[in-house]
């Protein structure tokens, strides 16, 4: 074993759960996916003891794990490196800032918050405390993002970019349209925009390189709840040079996670952008360099399908990079990067906008 | 051989071709892929007699077509049934009125006209004259689109129509941009929108079972050339009840013709809609009833590929029907169908309020 294995096998980086949610379950599974020494979770915390008891079994925690209530008492455990909060957005502020303030690191669930203001603040309290700052979303480290980066940047392969389309929407049950967190007012009255736009902004800002768009407008074609939570949306956004994007979050059509990237010289599909079908691996469709056929009888050539694998499940690979970095700030003393951090920054910029259209009319929104 | 078929083979459908243009080689294809009977080259007529003659030639048509100039002696021609109109768009009023008035039955390139009042004249010249209509947008006729509808109108399988998102381009080469027909002014005026964006708008109303949106927004993401001629545009197209289109057609960017059609229960996709890859059949992909699978970590199912043949290419089967519609008329005395017509009708008309669209600043337009 070198030295520095051993060093990363002697340092797992050690999480607290701030919030028992269905998807801490997930985020538990990925931290048992990865190599021992890579992470593990320290302590969970419930707004009651017996909730957390309840998570514990359920997700079969070793019985090392500290079971805490109320949060406060995991920011207090200085065991802790760093927190995952997977809380409603409208709290996200008040422990992100807090697990900041105490030399957390903050892996936070996505949307990352309710407004621009409110991630700035979260952002400026990991700047000054040095802790390291992630968003939720997955799919940015699947390595067939990698490779669909690569083709994008590939002046040979999808060209000037012209058109980007995505649509991330779920049919939600009477039950959930009652009762889940994401459509009620007070805890993420963003609603779709919230929970499923963060990953339609955030995959075209990805295809354009966190370009960000000069203007955005919201569809006039807009779905609220009784309580003004969004249920379904849209937008367009453009870049004045020729770039469009359009994007659709629904909570009331069939399951969709699309993105589609037309460019002057090529095209590229991926219909599970944010939940690959298989966690094994996922794929895309490329084509690029086709015409139609003499007579337009056909086309030159069919796109491709490009395939990846994936060693582990891509929430995996997010806890994997989150703990590169956050071991780069504990072990190395490095400053943190603020790489994700602007990423998080752009989307809920754009967010913003889109939210913003939607609450003056659907007025253009300059950005 | 049955008393029908000695009649249908006795009697083929004579069609006389109104101008030289490349896609007349891909028409006069088409009907030498029919059976016997079905139809039949009659005259053919260009600006000139020696333009003529070199199609006639190019397409190894046979010595009996008689090869005319200019373009009335065509219609003088009474051995000649209907015209297939491939002429400029500004040319089609003119033209398809004065077949119409001579007895001929119209098939005639998409755009069908340069605004929804030109294309009333031409219709009401049909219907005056007791001739058949029909646009020439050939993917209506593939057995693939038969084959979606069935699926679009099962309720179990797609649902209510939530989004529709098209796109129609290709690359053009800086000599098409140069001197193509498609970027005149006085030839085409409507450009890439009335070139592409026939396809985007008719695929988006034949999803809708031909339902008209209530308000179309052109994109203000616009490319014009220096003749003000559209080379990039988009749109969005609400219904008011939850249904949004979006389109988007142009010039400047790799091929596409891409069809997405979202619902509370399904989705369906289809890439190649205008033109399919292969001339022998064609494919789509549908998902229906999927949900994310147990803590998110999958699909509980993956689109299905369901995969079309086709007995002849679809432009072959767009003149059979076209050629079974003359028929009832020309030997049933039946009154004419007005089904093409009005398909054209509607496209014309959500078509026009994209442009007014664009000419008011983006203005929304409502229908």
């Amino acid at each position: 074993m070198s030295e520095s294995e051993a060093e990363h096998h002697q340092n797992p980086i050690r999480f607290g759960i701030l919030g028992c949610a269905r998807i801490s379950h997930k985020f538990c599974r990925a931290i048992s996916l990865l190599p021992s020494g890579t992470a593990t979770i320290s302590s969970i915390s419930s707004r009651s003891l017996d909730k957390a008891r309840q998570f514990a079994a359920s997700a079969r925690l070793h019985s090392s794990v500290k079971l805490l209530s109320p949060y406060d008492a995991l920011l207090e455990d200085t065991s802790v490196d760093a927190v995952y909060v997977p809380l409603p957005t409208s709290q996200h502020a008040t422990w992100a800032i807090a697990a900041a303030a105490k030399g957390k690191h903050v892996l936070i669930e996505k949307p990352a918050a309710l407004c621009v203001e409110e991630l700035e603040r979260i952002l400026e309290a990991c700047e000054k405390n040095r802790v390291v700052f992630m968003d939720g979303a997955m799919w940015l480290h699947h390595p067939r993002t990698t490779e669909m980066r690569r083709l994008i940047d590939d002046p040979s392969q999808i060209g000037r970019l012209r058109l980007i389309h995505t649509s991330s929407s779920f049919l939600a049950t009477p039950e959930f349209l009652q009762n889940d967190i994401r459509v009620k007012p007070d805890l993420d009255s963003l609603g779709a925009l919230g929970d499923l736009g963060w990953y339609c902004i955030g995959s075209i800002l990805w295809a354009t390189n966190y370009n960000l768009p000069k203007t955005v407008v919201a569809s006039p074609s807009l779905s609220l709840n009784q309580s003004g939570v969004i249920l379904s949306c849209g937008a367009s956004l453009y870049w004045g040079d020729g770039l469009v994007a359009t994007l659709n979050c629904s909570f009331l059509s069939h399951v969709s996670t699309d993105l589609s990237i037309h460019g002057s010289q090529g095209t590229l599909l991926v219909r599970d952008l944010v939940i690959p079908y298989r966690e094994d691996g996922a794929s895309f469709e490329v084509i690029s360099g086709a015409h139609f056929a003499e007579l337009h009888i056909g086309w030159t050539k069919k796109p491709e399908e490009v395939a990846v694998k994936a060693p582990v499940p891509q929430e995996a690979l997010m806890v994997l990079e989150f703990a590169k970095e956050v071991k780069l700030v504990r072990d190395k003393k490095s400053d943190p990067s603020l790489k994700w951090a602007d990423i998080s920054r752009k989307t809920q910029l754009v967010l913003d906008a889109v939210k913003k259209s939607i609450d003056k009319k659907f007025e253009p929104i300059n950005l």
